[in-house]
This record gives structure tokens, C-alpha cells and sequence, in this order.
């Protein structure tokens, strides 16, 4: 409480200060460094920044200004997810149950041939970014191609966004040549540096679909340009087999051995680690997001998490594209992440839900090195916060708050998200997007996603 | 479409007969026999039963009566629950995350011992009903104390059950002995043989926790009255170990060892079994109920769900109690069997959608003995009927419906549920429960939960 007092004890002398919006009245999960849960507390926001956190009270002594009435609600950082390919939601549920290589050969790589184009990729982002703002992510991370497309929506509908263009050895929708892809990576950085919502990144594929030139080409641009990394890393096993019949290494140890790492590297997935491998991890300070669901989903298999968060490395959740999962949802993979870890380990103990919370609020900030701007709700941090009916029958009673946001909360019970100060949604009415357009639009693409796979 | 043909034909002679009910346009997911999926169909209901399912002109044209469109909706069998503790939802919650020993001896022992009355039992059974209407479980399956208070809220709440009085070797908050137990047990059957909606069972809690002449009066009384058993198998090791060391045998081969099973077992979770296990289920038709939420919550392991399946061993899933999952949403749990499985046989084609939606109504239905009424859209069948909303941004585009129920769905999104052709909520609205003053009852009873296991 010392800093709050800090913060507001000078301008009560000056009489109360002007927030464009007050959240009052609610269980305030801050996620601060002493996990201070407030019940009831009160948030200020000033622009896009959290002016003060305290009591109803308190607030109310510091600051005037619109007051949204949040009691019976939980007030929280906005979510972050560390992994995604948001315009594949238009494959969601196009093919599932199916082996890995059919699964990617017969569906996904010919309904991207045939559709991905910036129109696809508008039409896609739009859609996840409804998704994402319903069900309280208010920061994603992106790996796809026409990134600028992506970028663009995520401006419109307020999303803040750690973006990057795809690099692959493979031709690709949107360049012909790694070569190609680096170029549009530098114009994609160049273009979005210093934007208050996006973050653009330097995006990789993996270790094995792409040659080590280019890999080491993607680090020194993002070290160039001082932006994360964003990569997949030891997925499958399959990965696995084809990097260790080419360098013997682990996927970890061959990156680590050709000096890959840039200084805010985000590995996705990190299942097929050794320790050696954990330890590479922590000492590079690379970031590791975990995909609980699509890892399940794929059969993939299971991520460290425990060795990983006895380790302190860095860690934060991801839900993967919707093709591989099917939704957007991160109270499902703060859920998922604690179950599974639970099973896995065989001790219920393990990722308790203020851990889940943790790696979805600020494990998911410190994984893609935003941790002094978002992830929890303290004075001047930017003012990402969502806000959780808790009125429902499925979460009655009320004991513990984080358990029941992660045991018994959907993302369909946000009521209000915020991001940089900016109502995006207000009591489930979207306001940055057209919903009833979104879908529409979404739907009619649909059509030429079914006849891209048509036998 | 032969039967439908018959069901309607010589009634077109007569002119269209009167409906209660038709819900005409939407998807229709037969789950019968050869698995129709009726794009658009609609469903005639006649009273409690199910009187005609085809096209929306076939069943204008053999039916007049209240038309519910159902356009852009999904109409399935209602879900049916294998396994739970209806009241448990009052400890929803109120401690997760401890090892087990801990959280039964700290937590629930003290709450159960001090706050059990048929009054917690009345009041969290409309909780439990309440959340059950909202998510499209229309058969839930019980067991707890107070078990005539269950059955009554049922009636009341207009849901179908199977609910078996907990018969336990240790003083219950019911009666003071087995014999007691099993005393109220019969008189439980005595009052509600032969009801419309609840199923009278016998439930003795365990193995482990029943005398072996005690497990065989359970047997004879479910054998006397021709009704189900319920009874919890091979859930935790510890539970192996106990049995091992007084009999040298598994769970399972110690119940088949004493003759225990009768003509309709439900066993519920059936982790811990052997191949030969397995096999003894199958010859003795138990049903065996997986519930892989609290599985994994509680760490307990994972149920051979494809071995079950291969073996033609008769498969539902259950919720278990809310307070070790911690809510009763069966499109959670079928989505997790499916996530489980896939991850536990490293195969993404493990329990596809079409075998987990099975699951959840025609596997419960036969677990339960019940499938001759219920599990399917079919004609003669009750009418267990629920329409599910498929135009959130979560669920966009609609490529397959039953991928789209198993992986993007959530109870929440279930607009209309009917049982036995009574209608329990219409377009989110729950007609047979007074919503607030649950809820309200509910979390003034919590503050008593809070109080007993206060240190």
C-alpha cells in the first residue's frame, strides 16, 4: 500500500485529479509483486495508463471521473496470450482428429495455398480479434504471413499485438523466398517500431524449416532493431528426429550451438527439452510459451512446466492457432494448463491457480519482455484490465477468486476489456469491431476455405 | 429414413397430427443408429416422447403445433451425466489444489460433517439443477446423502435421474450404520420406482469403503428391485493398494471375486484396471463412467478410454462432484476426453469428436440401461432434447457440427433444454427454477461452508 499512498497522498492536496474511467466496487486482482488481491478495490485510469489502485474509497478521495460500478465482479490484468496464428480461425474446425502429416498435407497446406491473401488475412484477424476481445485477451502474439494486415486490424479493433512476418524455406503466400520474407520482416519493423499497441517481432518458423543463414539473418534483424523473436521450438518429436539426424543436437542445443538467440527470444511450445536444454533456456533469457490445449489436441505431448518454473524461466500461455485447438479462449488454457501439469506430475499441487493466473497475466508479460508495461494492475503500467461476471450458476458460490477464474470461469463471462485505456468491449457489446460484420464476412470466406479442400 | 417414412405416412392419410412441440430448421445430430445428421431437420415431440424426426417439410407436413425455429442452431440429444454428487456444488471451489489426503481430511470431511442436512442438500441440488438446465445436461447421475431430497429437487427442476442413496461403512450424515444406510436405501426405491423421470439406484460408495456382506446386501437389493448400482472402481491407486492388501486382488477382480456386480453397474472413473479387468466388465455388462476433469484435477491417472472402447465395454462420462472438477459442464468433459486421449496414446485420432459426443449421450444412455429411452432423437424415445447456439465468434465458421460441439462449444451455449417434453429453459431463460433465489439461497448457505472449515 506504500506506493499507492505515494501516489495519491500529493494530489489529495491539490484536491482530486481527473481519470478518464474508474473501475470501483469489485475483487481487484492486481497481480503485483505482493500478489495483493483487494475486496473491494477500485482501479483509476488516466489516458492509457493506470493512474492508482486502492480501495473504492481511496480512489474516490484521489480521483473524479466516469465510474464504472464493477461490485460483484473480478477486476483483472488483461490476459496474455504468448502464441498464436490469428487469421487461422477461419480453419477452425475444418479437419480435426486427424494424424499430424495428413492433417497439414490434405487440409491445412491446400486451404492455405489456395486462400491465405491479405483479404484472408483481414477477414481472419478481424473474426480472432472478436474472439480474443469477448473472451478478455487483451495482448496476442502473432506468427503469420501479410503481418501488416494483421497489425492493421489489430489497430482498429484495440488490440495490442507482438507481431511477426513468418520466415520459412518454403515459398510462401506472401514471398517467394526466405530472402523475400526477411525483407518484408524489415519493412514490417520499420513500419510499426514505436506504435503504442504493436510490438513487431522477428518471426522464425523453427530450427528445421529454415537454414541456419537465415536463422542467424532473423537474429541479427532482431537485434538490429532491438524486437522479439518469436519461433517454434522442440513441438514434436518428429522436430526432434530431424534435427538430431542433421546436427545431433537437441532443437535447443542446435540453436544454442549456432548462437541463434536474440536478447528477447519466445520459444513456442518447448515439450522435447532436456535439462541441459532448460538450462540453455534460462541462461539465454528466452521465453517459453506453453500450449497446453494444442499440444493435447495434436498429441504433441507435454511441456516441462514444473522444471520449467523451478528453473525461473520465464513462462507464459498460449492457445496456438484455432485450427489446432479450436478457440482463443485463455481461461481455457489457464485451465488446461493446471489440470494437465496436475496429471502429468501426479500431485494435485502442482500449477495451482494463482500459478495459472500467473502465466497468463504477468508470465505471459515477462515471456515477451513487456513485463514494465502490462500483466498486472499497478500505477503506470498501461491500462489493460478486464473485467469477470461472477453471477452465474457454474460459479456459485464464491470462495477463493483466481480458483474460480481458473477452475470455473469462460471466457464468454467478461464483461468489459480494456486495453491502453480504450473500451473495446462494454458489458459484452463489442465496440471497436462490427460484430454482426465480422461474422458475416468470416462465414462468406468459409465457403472458400471448404472448396480449397474439396476432394 | 425407412422408419421415419412408417412413423409418418399413415398419419399424412389421416391429416397432420397435433404436436406439442416442433423444433423445425436448425441441425439436426440424430445420434441414432446410423449417426443422421439432418442439415436442415426438425423434431416433432408428442408429450414426453419424441414423435417424429426428418426434414423440416416431412415433419410440417405429418405435424402442426408450436413451431420453435431453430434455425443457425444445433438440436442433439440432451447430455447425459455417468457420475457426480449433486449438492457438492456448495463446496465448489472452497479448496483446490492440495494433495488429496489433505483436502478430503482439512476440507470436505469438515464440511460435509458439519453442514449436511437435507436443507444443504435441497439448496445445492437446485444449484447443481439450475447449472445442469444451463448447460444441456438433461440425465444427471448421483450419489449422496439425503438422497429423497435429490430426487425431489429433480422433479422439481424437471431433470431426469439416477440417484442412489450413499451407502458408506462410516457414520453418514443420513443414518449412523451400513444397515441404515441401506434401510433408507430401499425405501428410497420404494417411493420412486416407476416415476416418469427418476431412476432409483443403489450406491454403495466403494470397495474400500464397504464390508464385503454389506457390498453383497447392495447387490441383492439392486437385484430385488431390478434397479442400477452405482458404485465408485479403481479411482486412485491408494485405492489398488488397500484392496491389494487385504485380497491380493484389483478392485475389480476382488468385486468380481465376491460376486458383487449386478445386471446394470455403473462404475464410476475405472482408472486403475487391468487388461483382464477389463474383461470381467465387459462379461458382467458394467458400464463404466469416465470422468476425465476430475481425473486430472485430482491427479488420480487416466482411465484406458480407448481399451474400454476397443473392448465394447459400455462408456459415459461424468462431471464428478464440483468441488474435485469444479463445475458440471459436459461439453467440457467431452471435450476433454477427447484432449486426454489423444495426448495419454500420443494419436491426434484417438476419441475424435463423433466418439466423445457419443459418449455423452448414447454411451451414458447405455451406461445407465437407459438407452431404449433416451441417448438419441429417435421416435418413441423421451423427448431430452436441447438446441445449442452456434453464432458466437468462438464458433464461426461452422465447418462440421459435431466438431464444433466437442472442440468450440460451451454450455453456456445452449439456448433450450427439454426433458421428457418439458420445456426447462427457453432461450437462456430456465422455467422451472426461480434463477435468482437459487442463487441467492446458494451463496447465503456458503457462508456456512466458510464457517466449518474455518481453522
Amino acid at each position: 500500500m506504500l506506493l499507492l499512498a505515494l501516489a495519491i497522498v500529493p494530489l489529495a492536496a491539490q484536491g482530486p485529479r481527473r481519470a478518464s474511467l474508474i473501475l470501483s466496487g469489485g475483487i481487484v486482482i492486481t497481480m503485483d509483486g505482493g500478489h495483493r488481491v483487494l475486496r473491494p478495490g477500485a482501479v483509476a485510469i488516466e489516458g492509457s495508463d493506470i493512474a492508482a489502485v486502492g480501495s473504492p474509497a481511496e480512489i474516490a478521495e484521489g480521483y473524479t471521473g466516469e465510474v464504472i460500478d464493477t461490485t460483484g465482479d473480478i477486476v483483472l490484468p488483461g490476459l496474455v496470450n504468448t502464441h498464436g496464428h490469428a487469421p487461422m480461425v477461419l480453419y477452425r474446425g475444418l479437419a480435426d482428429d486427424l494424424a499430424l502429416m495428413g492433417w497439414l498435407q490434405k487440409y491445412i497446406f491446400p486451404a492455405e495455398a489456395k486462400t491465405v491473401s491479405p483479404e484472408m488475412v483481414r477477414i481472419g484477424t478481424r473474426l480472432a480479434a472478436l474472439e480474443m476481445i469477448q473472451s478478455g485477451t487483451t495482448t496476442f502474439t502473432d506468427m503469420y504471413y501479410f503481418e501488416e494486415e494483421i497489425a492493421a486490424v489489430a489497430r482498429e479493433a484495440g488490440l495490442r499485438g507482438v507481431l511477426g512476418e513468418t520466415i520459412i524455406k518454403f515459398p510462401a503466400p506472401d514471398a517467394r523466398s526466405p530472402a523475400e520474407s526477411l525483407a518484408r520482416a524489415e519493412a514490417f519493423i520499420g513500419t510499426f517500431r514505436g506504435d503504442p499497441l504493436i510490438t513487431p517481432a522477428v518471426a522464425p518458423h523453427s530450427a528445421y524449416t529454415l537454414e541456419k543463414d537465415t536463422l542467424l539473418a532473423c537474429r541479427d534483424l532482431a537485434v538490429k532493431y532491438a524486437v522479439p523473436m518469436l519461433v517454434h521450438v522442440a513441438e514434436t518429436e518428429d522436430e526432434v528426429k530431424i534435427i538430431r539426424e542433421a546436427s545431433a543436437l537437441t532443437p535447443v542445443g542446435y540453436l544454442e550451438s549456432i548462437g541463434f538467440w536474440a536478447p528477447r527470444t519466445v520459444a513456442a511450445h518447448g515439450i522435447w527439452v532436456t535439462d541441459a536444454d532448460i538450462a540453455i533456456l534460462k541462461a539465454r533469457h528466452v521465453g517459453v510459451s506453453h500450449n497446453p490445449e494444442s499440444n493435447m489436441k495434436l498429441a504433441s505431448g507435454v511441456a516441462p512446466v514444473p522444471k520449467y518454473l523451478a528453473a525461473g524461466v520465464a513462462l507464459g500461455l498460449g492457445t496456438d492457432g484455432a485450427a489446432s485447438n479450436n478457440d482463443l479462449d485463455m481461461f481455457e488454457a489457464m485451465r488446461q494448463a493446471a489440470f494437465l501439469h496436475k496429471l502429468e506430475s501426479r500431485d494435485p499441487r502442482a500449477v495451482p491457480a494463482p500459478a495459472a493466473l500467473d502465466l497468463a497475466t504477468m508470465g505471459g508479460a515477462r515471456v515477451l519482455g513487456l513485463e514494465a508495461q502490462i500483466g498486472s494492475l499497478e500505477p503506470s503500467k498501461r491500462a489493460d484490465v478486464i473485467v469477470v461476471g461472477t453471477n452465474r450458476a457454474r460459479q456459485t458460490p464464491l470462495y477463493d477468486p483466481v480458483s474460480q477464474l481458473v477452475y470455473a470461469t469462460h471466457g464468454d463471462d467478461v464483461k468489459t476489456t480494456i486495453v491502453n485505456g480504450r473500451m473495446l468491449m462494454k458489458d459484452r457489446r463489442v465496440l471497436s469491431l462490427d460484430e454482426p460484420r465480422v461474422l458475416d464476412e468470416a462465414r462468406q470466406f468459409s465457403a472458400k476455405v471448404r472448396d480449397a479442400v474439396r476432394p
